[in-house]
């Protein structure tokens, strides 16, 4: 028995062969399953290394859930996107997915045909995974967008996939006034909704380039609402319009161009 | 050779156990694995066969983004919960997660200190995963949520893991004045929140148990919103006080008791 065991181990067999091959599976599966499960969970202490308490709101924003906040709300005379878009409202699945949970908030909110979705089969509604269809995927693949984003005119390129008016504006390509008409008499409609893109540091807020939904806005104080999609960092905002275009002018440097705003209309209107 | 493996083949040697573990263990880890992908992915012929048009709601509930929906917010006295409750809206993960979603939702509103989300680190929301700390798995496993919801008490015993004070009521404890003077005060308040407990075909949806917060009370039309958390299937509805309480009075099989309510205050106040 032991020389047999002695030749098996220098001349490995057809079936020692298919073992190691069984060993490297199973050790292979266990590590990436280790991995898997580091990725999901995170480590207990690196979250306690790295967490943050809740950020600091800078003076010049007027968050949602103030007496301030309210009272513009209140007060606002665009403010149709408000309902739709708070009965959809969502956080981003990652830090990157600003676009795509925009792109849900929007497409739930106009009322089309949604997809299955998986989690909550036989039910419908956009997820920011189901929103990745093959002909979204054609756009942008969802791991890219999970790594960087997506620039202006991906945004508008994604939404374009499903049967909506879109309209994709850089905010070189225009002007404050402009934007601000086109944003009000899209807020006093049921039927369109406006997405924006804009750097966050612009606005003193932390800090790179984002994009959310606006819900409603106020004229005497010339101030939008931003459904900010980041919702682990801040709470729905009062922006003056003015930080708002300014932070929306900012350049993108993936698309060397700046950022700007995506209108979306029923298609059959 | 052929012998040798004959022999080998009737009387197994130490390496061939562990080789056949080997290849057991491979087969359980693809067998598992191939069981997660369709549980992940689903099927698509499944989801085809499977999948729903929207559900059309019953006559005598006001869906939140219709006129009449609106102006029952707009007239509403007691809608302290409403910014709040949307400003962090969700979907229920999976199917039976509508009391995990729900808490999630009042203890985002309450304010209170968050736990870091693993997919957001290192900023802070609760999330339907991390709503799950150690404590709350003491009262309840999140596989056994994800298998058949929670009940009631259940409900109100994970809030409580959180620093907010929790009362918990069965509806047979109590009559439809003394829910209504409650949930009126909570509902005028900014530091309590309401979630409900109740059957959905007793209000003419489909169809079982559910749990969603309540965000406004209308008092002409003595109508209650629900922000459902199952946004795949219904909007928030204005529901009649009276329906809605027969909907509460029904009995849990899961617990033997009616359903109910669930008052969540804050801990200091």
């Amino acid at each position: 028995m032991q020389n047999e065991q002695v030749r098996q181990g220098s001349q490995p067999s057809r079936r020692s062969w298919l073992y190691l091959f069984m060993v490297a599976i199973g050790t292979t599966m266990g590590v990436a399953g280790t991995l898997i499960g580091v990725a999901v969970m995170g480590k207990p202490s690196e979250a306690v290394a790295q967490e943050k308490k809740a950020l600091k709101l800078d003076e010049g924003l007027i968050a949602l859930d103030t007496d301030d906040g309210q009272r513009l709300l209140d007060e606002s005379k665009a403010k149709q996107s408000y309902v739709p878009l708070s009965m959809y409202f969502t956080t981003q699945d990652n830090l990157a997915y600003c676009g795509a949970a925009s792109a849900c908030m929007v497409l739930n909110a106009t009322g089309i045909e949604r997809p299955v979705s998986p989690e909550h089969k036989p039910f419908r509604l956009f997820t920011q995974t189901n929103l990745f269809n093959p002909k979204v995927c054609e756009v942008i693949a969802p791991e890219k967008v999970r790594k960087g984003g997506m620039p202006l005119k991906t945004l508008g390129e994604v939404l374009a996939c499903y049967p909506v008016k879109v309209e994709a504006v850089h905010a070189s390509e225009t002007d404050l006034p402009t934007f601000r008409k086109s944003a009000i008499e899209v807020l006093k409609s049921r039927d369109s909704y406006l997405v924006v893109n804009y750097l966050r540091k612009s606005i003193k807020q932390e800090s790179g380039g984002h994009i959310s939904p606006i819900a409603a806005y106020h004229e005497g104080e010339d101030r939008f609402l931003i459904m900010d999609v980041s919702r682990y960092k801040y709470p729905p905002v009062w922006v003056k319009a003015e930080g708002l275009w300014e932070a929306m002018k900012a350049v993108d440097s993936d698309s060397d161009k700046s950022r700007g705003y995506v209108i979306v209309r029923h298609a059959e209107k």
